[in-house]
């Protein structure tokens, strides 16, 4: 059985309910064929959305995305790309932010040259910079969509009150706001991320979904709570291992989050798809929150 | 003189400005006709609105006001009753959250069996849980209102984005949101939840008014420093009581709060009644800040 | 060339781009010619916006400038004056805040007499109250705005939150939000109040740009990393001094921030007036910011 798919919000594109992220492809050591076949295995559990950045691996994620596109063109039809821009050093010794116009318009051109495409499904602001001009960003997105180069827009690791900001500028709605969180890191829960994306039905992505391993792996006394009470959550239902049950635990918020693997193993890709069909009960999702917690409910 | 009546917001249940809660009632060792007495005394000051909830007592808080109900009926048109829901076990061993539609409704027929009535006049839930689905509650509050079994719907402890969302939900507006406020515990007039209140026009209550009694007995630098103050201003108001001086303090937000008292003694509920008419100044309202926070103003 | 002017926010009052401070203005001992020479150098740079308060100097902020625009009356028409009120001991010894009506307006009309003129260009609200009633501050803004006494109206110190709760009352703007902030004091970019700025279209105006000149004297290992990388920057920019990079910085914000000098002395100010022309790059601004955070971007 597939994964499901849903649309990010009211006149947004269609994803995939997990999307299969690219941050460490370039340490994958995968030539062309060989990440075209990742990529369709990806596809044949149904994960079809793929999320990379200009910045990932210095720009090689994008070009390693692009080798395996114009070895095997027909798969950018069965793929959503979402890519970011707005950091990088811009000439400079310093990384930085920087999402004026034309950087945005430069980054987008860069990334369509890449990844050997005419466009991509959704462009998003990577960082939110204290200077921030948002009549200039949403110059930038009117330019881009009217061109076709962009299909939709939305932003990552914004707050509230900075999405409500470049909300407010534009004609169209900010389609994600891609954002980290996992049984490990519960801030968007707490900070008014997801209240706002259920209130505005806008779907979240959540990148390090698995807390980039230390899941599995930290001796915290937090992730060893955790660790434990997916395990014993696992079992309940039937076997599923701690990876599908905390991909699970994610997409259990009425938001339809999409998280991000970060996997480049294909096996663990096949393994993840499994958490889509896993109906976690209230009482199971709130002991893992309260095993990441360290404390009641109150 | 009775304590005033207010309305909790446009369309809303018109409540006394102190209400009487019933969170411990099931400590108070009161039989039928002796809850029906206390009540009375209540009603005698003007005190018509019962503040309770489903999980108080395990349920034994709504039980014996139905109770009392049951046997003095005339009772029932003479007050407002809040019930909330969405905590239990929901036959698990795990104390958590439910604020799916089963669950709200399942909770509100108990709540009225358990009470002997009806209707009751407002319906909270009574924490945020992470996962509350807006639309789920909002479907399952319509039902309720449309059955008229619950007339009015509020919440309870819900940050100003939880409030937010639910509300964007609703054809009618939330009515009140009872969260902890009180001399020693700030944080609602300093995190905006009495900002939106009052921005919405929608009256607050107030659950631990008096701190639990803190205000009283502890001996922490911050309950000594603002006993003395509220001595104080006592003293300034021609002898009124340091509880009802903390009462008077709650009340004098302009989003017109109501308090509830936890306090079973029916003499302590008359000497709470007199807090209505106390008139703090700015002056003496400020000096008890400055005592809880141990600054001085900026 | 003189500094630029900006129109704080759609229908509201013309600013130059700095604006020149006189809460510490009782300590210059100017007399009132001294005074009007001061202003005149202001207003050779560009400089006609005045910001002062009711309670700057115990009333003789005002008092000191409404000698010399008694003793100079052309100046009068030749500036802006910003005051405030709220901020007293209202007839006690306490000192505290009253944003009443009655208070309002008596401030207003002491401003008036001491500053001897017949209006002020804008009256801000100087710190929120947790008592603050919009309601009462809304009548009372409306009434002086009927009688022409004060043109335009804003508030100093409001959280987002609080801003919202007021202007939620108003049929006209709030004009500005006045926060301090500086390259050491970065909170306003952070916890949404330029955010809302930016969205709303409204200019704050920043006190304490220069951090109350901690910026060039304190030993903190925050104010040693921002003075050494605005020196840096200032050498790039062609030899800028350390105040007009820090002002610079601060004006460079997309919310087209009015800062408030804080000297008395006519050097210091025309010096100041240069760092409208300075313009700083993303990427020298963001070295600001990181040497002022004292951690790297994320």
């Amino acid at each position: 059985m597939p994964i499901s798919r849903i649309t990010t919000c009211e006149g947004g594109p269609t994803f995939s309910r997990i999307a299969q992220g690219y941050a460490s492809s370039s340490g994958w050591d995968y030539d062309a064929d060989e990440m075209a076949r990742f990529i369709e295995a990806g596809l044949d559990v149904g994960i079809t959305t793929l999320d990379t950045a200009a910045i990932y691996g210095g720009g090689r994620a994008e070009m390693l995305l692009g080798d395996a596109l114009e070895r095997h063109p027909a798969l950018r039809d069965r793929v959503e790309i979402v890519t970011k821009c707005g950091i990088g050093t811009f000439g400079t010794s310093f990384p930085h932010y920087d999402a004026g116009k034309p950087s945005i318009i430069a980054s987008v051109e860069e990334s369509l040259h890449r990844l050997r495409t005419d466009h991509v499904d959704a462009l998003l602001i990577h960082r939110p910079s204290p200077l921030m001009d948002a009549d200039e960003i949403a110059d930038a997105f009117g330019e881009l969509r009217a061109s076709g180069k962009v299909l939709h827009f939305g932003v990552s690791n914004f707050t509230p009150s900075q999405f409500e900001l470049l909300g407010s500028r534009l004609a169209f709605p900010l389609v994600t706001n891609e954002v980290q969180f996992s049984p490990l890191y519960l801030d968007p829960y707490i900070n008014g991320t997801l209240d706002q994306c259920q209130r505005l039905r806008v779907s979240p992505m959540a990148w390090s979904p698995l807390a980039r391993g230390r899941l599995f792996t930290s001796d915290s006394e937090q992730a060893v709570r955790v660790r434990a009470e997916l395990a014993a959550v696992g079992a309940e239902l039937g076997g599923a291992s701690t990876d599908q049950v905390a991909l699970a635990w994610v997409l259990r918020h009425p938001s339809n989050v999409v998280p991000i693997l970060g996997t480049g193993k294909t096996e663990r890709v096949r393994a993840a798809a499994g958490a889509d069909a896993l109906d976690l009960s209230r009482e199971q999702w709130l002991r893992v929150w309260v095993a990441s917690t360290g404390e009641r409910l109150p």
